[in-house]
């Protein structure tokens, strides 16, 4: 019995009706979120997306057909209702933005029914994903995604808008554009006109924005769409969306300082949140040495101490051979957890080899001072005083250490430093701290190739004082002129200056591995753009999923994106990736391997 | 010899300099537009996206390292120059904002430089298209194309503007989507982790945002890119963009007061051009009778005129037969083209052919009111007298007819309306002319398929009148709650009140043929979540591209966007679509058809 909403005409929404109201009358639309008779009056809480407001229908006040139908009402139903606003006749509720008043029905219509919704529309569903996911169209009316969504939708016009006042263009590039096979994985869009022939879609405008600055364009800005086709870790989307910005005539300077106003910005207007500017910067290697992360959370301490020269000495095997090998001894300091329980140092020992050490060497100090360890015997009293004098121990403290190669043990060490923050609870979801971590290598040695790959991209510019290393051929040394910028631990952001001479660009190549002809196969139309007059340029892209979901203070990237997909890139909604016809294969000119056939 | 920026920074942009800045020094970057050497002066002209600045290099002013540097520069040379602004010294030049100041160099760095163009970077280019898409980071150089692009950057910041101020929320719906064989070709993307399944990528949020609104999101906007793997016509492009809105609780006519709202904001922020409110509408039915279309260019008269019941019992056999056959014969006065000479009629007529007239029958009136006729020989004067009349037409004017089939004569006559208004230099494009066409019908015959199909989409609601005609089977006859904004003779945007009621959607796809298990095999995820309280919605989209290109007065959509695609739906900068590696397609489960292979 759908009614046609024809003659009536909404008000506002509910939450929009203010106590100044009472009095008027007003037809409000919505869901039903619950309704329930008592001593013959129906009460219903009317929801839309700005909130709840409570309608009375009462016998005298509507007709009686009206009534008899708001007996029937039941949750999701869509009713239109006009009445009076009125001061609320029983207890004010003090949950509700509407708390004090209610509307007192005149005339109702029910627009549409709703059979039993299969999970309650409520905050913090507790229904499992598969099911939330699979009805995402329900889930999408829950108050809490719902704020997510519109916290979302927020920040993409305060994004713009900023942008666009610092005299940013916003221009559109291609989805279907070139497959490149350097970077992760594209994803391919057959050809029909050109059968056997492949689109890829953007794993980021990267080019495009890099030759519109060579077009003279100085400062673009896109919210962009991009595409990864990787195996998903938990927190990943096959899509995701950039905040996306390439200018011309800058250094490092320039986009940090611009970067830093836009979060300072951004914060205030939509969680009242001072950033206080300038934002600390630390260099990658002060990052890795200290946090053991290039994006260290820094709402807590908990760093990193190099005991290397403290035991070098020291007759411990597992620290002496670390630092034979090249590597080194490091230690973190959890503060007051020296009364921590065997079982649970030995949860952390386990955590630690999940992330590659080969095991963890500890110091629990008791209050009273006395100390338990996994290595006393092979160190003498000295020693011992020594290294936890080195580690700032006191009474209470828990001392915990690897010894490995570095990169081992920054992994180990920056992991448990975060959890170890967990479990004290140490990361308060209210905080925002932000870090930049400058000076990243310009290139990574990729075992499996035996060959440097580039640690940003093939176009990264590098820091001028490192310019000779090309040269000497301490590649390894070779620092970017890139930067991240990073929220509580969370990379939200990075870019790099841009290589805008030929000479460096085809060095850049070389050491890369790639031959001439090679580089010229895949990005031959930048590197012909760059022969005709290309300014200094830089950019740099923030994780618009991401930064929502901090500024959501929720864990999920889901929780931010309307209609996800799970983590092996289906949707439970709609069933897609699906089979398809025959006939479109044929168009396509591609054949499925039988084997895949189902 | 590319110089580094370090230590500069540049002021502001060329045009940005301005008479109150003579005597200030200031640091300018940009490309040679042109330089040549007058008397031992250098003069050159600096251009950036917001226009040209005369600089003066003269031996004093600055070094002769400098000087010398100076002497070298060619066009696209990219350039750092540090100067004084001072009034010009020659002539002021009245083309240039900044024509009556000019900058004495003080100091030049040479950021890159450039090798000859192969076209110059010019308003109005005349190179061939071929050459400028290829060299498309070049073409963008061009003043004429950058106006564009900042122009479509300024209608997407305004139009989220306006509609966020409106209530609207933007909300990003998914890019790799269910693939469904209803409405044009789809572009598919082949699933790696399932593999002989495919998403396909959108040709409208459609689905997407009437979800939203179930989900009770209430104001919807995206500015979305959308696919459609059709064979090309010289205006589409494989990939385009969409203004694309939806609203709950909301009907026609709250759908257009919006859209007009925002029309006349749009066209005034960016041109200072008024529009008149409310905009003109018309139904589909009488744009067909007095224009022969359904996107009518209002900017002209010469309207369709029904003479049938005049000629209907004439002897002309031509007229007779297309009558007696359920059509009519309807003609056009094009004013003043009496004197039109035979071999133009001819090519009219031709013309007319092309659109599957089988001729076209005219009278031509001459200055002194005699009459040249095709078909005089078959009527008595009287009858001439009368036809005439009913066409209005006076001494100098040129009537064109034809009969044939309803559908026939409004495709041949619309057309030709347009050819002569062209012809008669009637389309001023600095006039703007919008017009509302409303109440389509709801269903068009498909004679290859023999099934009505949806004229838009089969989630368009039908008129209220219209309802009983589902029973009484008179189906071509439905009209639906669909609306088209049309500017100037094109559809700019269009969209329609959707079907929120189960027993009407159901009945709907009944009309198309479709079974249930079908309708639910390709959308049972709407039709699911239309059980759980969908509101009465309604939506729009705009093609921006096609917006965009009428305020930029431009005749192709090519010219607002930054890396177009040719016919054949490649893109000649990136030389895409192109072959893939072996390996991709392995693990993509797929082979490419060996007769495909080249």
């Amino acid at each position: 019995m759908a009614e046609s909403m024809k003659g009536l005409h909404r008000t506002c929404r509910c939450a929009e009706v203010t106590k100044e109201m009472v009095g008027s009358k007003v037809t409000l639309m919505g869901w039903v979120q619950k309704a329930r008779n008592k001593g013959g009056i129906v009460f219903v809480d009317l929801r839309d997306r700005s909130g709840i407001m409570q309608l009375i229908f009462e016998n005298g006040n509507i007709d009686e057909a009206g009534f008899e139908k708001a007996g029937k009402l039941r949750s999701e139903f869509v009713i239109a209702v006009t009445g009076t606003v009125e001061n609320r006749g029983g207890a004010v509720n003090e949950n509700l933005a509407t708390g004090a008043i209610e509307l007192r029905a005149e005339s109702l219509r029910i627009l549409a029914e709703s059979d039993v919704p299969p999970f309650p529309i409520e905050e913090n569903s507790k229904t499992k994903d598969e099911i939330r996911l699979k009805y995402r169209y329900l889930d999408l009316r829950r108050p809490d995604l719902q704020r997510n969504i519109m916290l979302k939708s927020k920040v993409a016009q305060l994004t713009r808008k900023f942008f666009t006042e610092e005299g940013f263009l916003e221009i559109e590039t291609p989805m279907l554009g070139k497959s490149t096979p350097e970077g992760a994985r594209d994803y391919l869009v057959p050809s029909r006109i050109h059968p056997g022939s492949f689109y890829g879609l953007p794993q980021s405008p990267q080019l495009y924005k890099q030759l519109l600055m060579c077009s003279g364009y100085d400062r673009y800005i896109q919210i962009a769409r991009c595409f990864r086709d990787e195996d998903l870790r938990a927190d990943r989307q096959p899509e995701f969306t950039q905040i996306d910005m390439e200018l011309s005539f800058v250094d490092v300077d320039d986009v940090i300082d611009v970067n830093e106003r836009f979060l300072a910005y951004l914060f205030k207007e939509v969680l009242d949140v001072d950033v206080k500017l300038p934002i600390q910067r630390i260099t990658w290697q002060e990052a890795m040495d200290r946090f053991g992360s290039d994006k260290p959370d820094m709402r807590f301490g908990m760093e990193l101490h190099d005991v290397s020269e403290v035991v070098k000495d020291c007759g411990f095997g597992v620290f002496k051979s670390a630092l034979e090998n090249g590597g080194s001894v490091r230690g973190i300091n959890a503060e007051g957890q020296g009364g921590m329980p065997r079982k649970k140092i030995d949860k952390l020992v386990e955590f630690a080899k999940g992330y590659g050490a080969k095991g963890l060497a500890y110091i629990a100090i008791a209050e009273d001072g006395t100390r338990k360890s996994s290595f006393a015997k092979f160190m003498t009293d000295e020693e011992m005083d020594a290294l936890v004098q080195a580690m700032e121990g006191k009474p209470g403290d828990l001392l915990l250490f690897a010894a490995d190669k570095n990169k081992v043990i920054y992994d180990v060490l920056g992991a448990l430093r975060v959890e170890l923050a967990k479990q004290m609870d140490l990361l308060d979801k209210n905080e925002y701290r932000f870090v930049w971590v400058t000076e990243f290598p310009l290139l990574e040695w990729n075992e499996e190739e035996n060959r440097y790959t580039a640690m940003h991209h093939p176009f990264t510019m590098l820091m001028d004082e490192d310019i000779p290393l090309i040269e000497s051929g301490d590649l390894g040394k070779i620092r970017a002129k890139a930067y991240d910028i990073v929220l509580n631990g969370n990379e939200i952001g990075g870019g790099s200056v841009r290589i805008h001479q030929n000479d460096i660009q085809e060095k850049m190549f070389e050491m890369l591995g790639f031959t001439r002809e090679a580089a010229y196969e895949q990005f031959g139309f930048l590197l012909n753009a760059f022969k005709y007059g290309v300014p200094p340029h830089a950019g740099l892209a923030y994780g618009l999923d991401r930064l929502v979901m901090l500024m959501a203070k929720v864990d999920s990237i889901r929780d931010v994106i309307a209609f996800p997909k799970v983590k092996d890139a289906s949707c439970l909604m709609t069933e897609s990736p699906s089979r398809v016809s025959e006939q479109q294969l044929e168009e396509l000119g591609l054949e499925v391997e039988p084997e895949t056939e189902e």
